[in-house]
This record gives C-alpha cells, sequence and structure tokens, in this order.
C-alpha cells in the first residue's frame, strides 16, 4: 500500500510553495507536485514590485529565492502532473498518469487555466476527448489519436501513446522545437472546433481536418471542476471561505484558482492560510481517531 | 483646506506596507500612518521561516529589507497615531491629536490589540476614560489626569498634559526607562480596576489607589471597533469579505485586524488585495463624480 500524506499540495507556485513551507514546519507530512519552473507565470515576469520585501527583481529571481529557501527546508517538488483528484471518504486520491497517490488532506493551487475550452470539449469529454492519453491508452490500441499539447513536457505522453496506437497526430501549441518520434505526425495548426455526434469524429483546424478515435488536451492545468468531481465553481473559480476550505472537507484551495486579484503576494498568504487549515483538519481526524 | 487622500491606510505592519506599494503602483494619492519600528511584533520575533522568499532570518532582518523595498518606492511612513476615523460619507475623516486628515478611502492595517480591556474602562469610555489626551486636554484644566502608557512614545502626551493638569499620574507598562517631565508622578505598578458611578472616580492598582477626574489609556492599538465608530466587529475582529471590504463603504482592512491566522506573508496577502479594492472603489467614485 502506497505512505498515505497528511497534506497533498498541487501546484508550485507561490501559493503552493507557501503551503508546502507550513506543512513543513508543522511537521506533517506532505507531497508538492509541480514542475522545475515552479510557476510558468512567475519565471515569465518582467519586474514585480509589490512582493512585499523584493523591488525592482525579475520573476525569475524572485523565483530563485523561492528555490532557495525551499531546498533550505529541504522540500522536493515532485514533478508530475496531477490529472484527477476523487474524494474518498476519509481520503483524496490522486491519480498521476499511471500512479495513484493517496493524502487525507488537499490543497489546490494549480493556478489559473488560460484559455478557453475548445468548441465541443465539454460536450464530447469522456466521448472520446480526455485529458491523460496514459490513462486511456489502452482504449486506443491500433486506434487514431490526436494530442493538443500545451507544452514541451507532453511530448513524452505522445511517444508513449504512438506505442500503442495506430497512429498519433500532435499538435503543439508550444514555441520550443518539437521533438517526438519520428512515427508520429506533428501538425503545426490551429485548433478550432471538436466535431462529434456521440463520439468524437474529428478535429477541425484552422487549416485542415484530422479523424480522429481519440482526442487529448493536454493543458498545463486543468480546470478544477474537472480535476476534483464535485468541487463547487463560483465564476470559474472554486469557492472558499476565509480559511481557504472548499465545499469538500478536507480539500483547501489557495492562490490564482480562487479568484482574483491574481497577484503573487495574495497567493502566498492564501497558501498559508490553507496550510494551516489543513493541518487542524489533519489534526482534527488524528484526534478523533485515537478516541 | 487639507489635501484629500485617495487612501489613508493606518498600520505599517506587513500588511499595511503591502498596501501601500499597490496605491502606489496603481498611482494613487495616499498616506501610511505607522512607526520606524514598521511593526512591533515583526522586530520582536527571533526568526521568520515561513516568509516565501526569504529563509533563516530574523523579525529584524526582515523589517530591514521591507523597509529597503518602501524607501527604494519613495513611500514615507507617517509617524502619528490615529485617534479615530469618522465615516462622513463620501470621505473619512482622520483624527490625529490636534489634526484632521481626509481620505476617500480607508484600509485598517493596526494588528490586533494585545491585552484586554481593563475592568470599568468600557462602561466609562467618554466618562473619563479616553484614549487620546491632547485630544481631551481642555477639559482637564486643573484636573487630575492619570496616563496609562503602553510604550514610549506615550511620554510626550504625559508632558503636554501635564502643562494644562493640575497633576497627572504616569503608569508605564513599558520596560524603557521612564524620562518625562519632573511634575509628572511616574507610578510603577499594574493597573486593576476602573471605578466610578457616573464618571471616574479612581484607578485601582495592585498596590494602591489613585483619585482622578480624567484616565488616558494609550494604547499602541486602538480596538478597531473604538477606532471607527460604525465598524462591524466579529469574534473580536474586523468582518471583511474576500476582497477585504467591511461594512462601510469605502473602509477596507486587512492583517492580523481580520482574524487568524497570525502571519505576516497572510497580512501581507491581504495588503495586497485591499489596495486593490481601495483602488478599484475610489476609481468608481471620480468616474461618477465625472458623469
Amino acid at each position: 500500500m502506497s505512505e498515505r500524506y497528511d497534506i497533498a499540495i498541487v501546484g508550485s507556485g507561490p501559493a503552493g510553495l507557501s503551503a508546502a513551507l507550513n506543512a513543513k514546519i508543522r511537521k506533517k507530512s506532505f507531497i508538492i507536485f509541480g514542475n522545475d519552473d515552479l510557476s510558468g507565470k512567475l519565471v515569465k515576469a518582467h519586474e514585480i514590485n509589490n512582493y512585499l520585501g523584493f523591488y525592482g527583481m525579475s520573476g525569475k529571481a524572485i523565483k530563485e529565492e523561492f528555490e532557495k529557501h525551499i531546498k533550505a527546508m529541504d522540500i522536493r517538488i515532485t514533478n508530475e502532473r496531477v490529472n484527477n483528484i476523487y474524494a474518498m471518504g476519509s481520503y483524496y486520491a490522486l491519480m498521476v498518469n499511471d500512479k495513484m497517490y493517496e493524502a487525507t488532506s488537499v490543497i489546490l493551487a494549480t493556478g489559473i487555466q488560460y484559455g478557453k475550452l475548445f468548441p465541443g470539449e465539454e460536450r464530447l469529454l469522456g466521448k472520446g476527448v480526455g485529458y491523460c492519453a496514459t490513462c486511456d491508452a489502452p482504449l486506443y490500441k491500433d486506434k487514431v489519436v490526436t494530442i493538443i499539447a500545451d507544452s514541451k513536457n507532453e511530448e513524452e505522453e505522445a511517444n508513449f501513446i504512438s506505442t500503442i496506437a495506430s497512429k498519433v497526430y500532435y499538435i503543439p501549441t508550444y514555441k520550443d522545437e518539437v521533438e517526438v518520434d519520428s512515427a508520429i505526425e506533428v501538425v503545426k495548426d490551429t485548433p478550432v472546433e471538436i466535431v462529434g455526434e456521440d463520439k468524437v469524429e474529428k478535429l477541425v483546424l484552422k487549416n485542415r481536418e484530422i479523424e480522429t478515435d481519440g482526442l487529448f488536451i493536454l493543458r498545463d492545468s486543468i480546470s478544477p471542476g474537472q480535476l476534483v468531481p464535485g468541487l463547487k465553481i463560483q465564476d470559474n473559480h472554486v469557492e472558499v471561505d476565509r480559511s481557504m476550505k472548499t465545499n469538500l472537507k478536507g480539500c483547501f484551495a489557495a492562490g490564482d484558482i480562487v479568484g482574483k486579484p491574481y497577484q503573487y503576494i495574495k497567493s502566498a498568504g492564501e497558501g498559508n492560510i490553507a496550510a494551516l487549515s489543513a493541518v487542524s483538519y489533519v489534526d482534527a481526524l488524528k484526534k478523533e481517531a485515537a478516541k
């Protein structure tokens, strides 16, 4: 059986990192999912002057200070993408491609999803449209799979699925050089619409159409309602109270995901609150169990 | 007529400073009241490890980083104590001893009041008990005045009132050396209760009693309900929504004053939100006025 963490933190931006510091200080077992850039938004920021304590620094320089801080406290980021989180009653199951993690409480700090859903995406979700190619790979043995990928990190997933599917189309929406297996057809075009009656039939792009059995949309962040079924969403943001509690017991959220203003120090402050709320929640459960 | 600021920020801890950065960046006219220590609580902190970006630093060292930041942005702190804030309809009047400041909006960031009210304090407030000796000085010409002071900063106020009153007792609750005019009687004792029927009659201390006409309690922070009449208080904290709005239009609050957890980065995050909410409020009023 896998270890059950006290707290799983999803996201490595200021909210997630701040939550991790507090989980560490409060001596809870935790895992934090994210990536080496910590926050894609942060590292791209030209200059940030309203994070109290840092003046005239680039987002990249501030990111380096954050990195030093978590390293000094021996916090390591798990570089994996959480595809789904299920409330299991007394704990949460976090699905990460072919693995599953368990945690008593969860802090959602995945930021906001930039960009809209494609026309047809929501209607055909689960009917050929999915967000995790690796998870659904067995369904597409010898079939045609199309992948829309928001970052270079997804190339590995495309390579994996191409060992199973009969044909893989790969549509990168990022600017880095694409390096995928030669069996994969890279299509540099802009997706417009997903078409299909009861299941996906084709992807319409600006300049061509692709007939496909499966379509995976691999975005940097999954919308919170899709990430955690049952989570209450209000105006595209996770609804929280002032202690960063969501409508799901043991599930907290912090940062851009809970709403404007989209500011680094606001996110860090909320991460702190969310962590302390999660600590209280975990402690109360343990006390209850010890009775 | 005095200048009317867009925003008055009361308090120079992390919440107030963070609010000031954002008011400055958004090009609003503002004034920030506080003191040279910025935050008495911060400078006393031995080591702070959960302010994301700073590791292993003392509160004093972090305070110096905050100071550098606000100096770099040319923000100056007005070293005066706000005694009362009145909602005047379209603006707020901030009473500072013998002066008055005006601002379209207010951000309360005074922290929490450490310590409880003295028995009898609330009941006799305005009946001989007050929080601003300078303001009420004319009432105590040739009378006996007692001052309970939480910090050395109040000595000047005691000196001033002693030029008017017939007798001044001065009870310091701080540890620094007391340096007041020789006409003032310094009483090193612990206040226990304020006694009086319809008005203050005497102050009971642990080892003696003092008959007095007026009693001024000069604390580092005044409780928010006393500071801003009409402000909605919940469990000893100012009630705010997620945009840091209080029940009074144009009045916002951030930091420890709005509730737990009492954490620096939580306060800084809330200061950021409060400032942006105040900016929106001021902009909306200006737009309305221009119609």
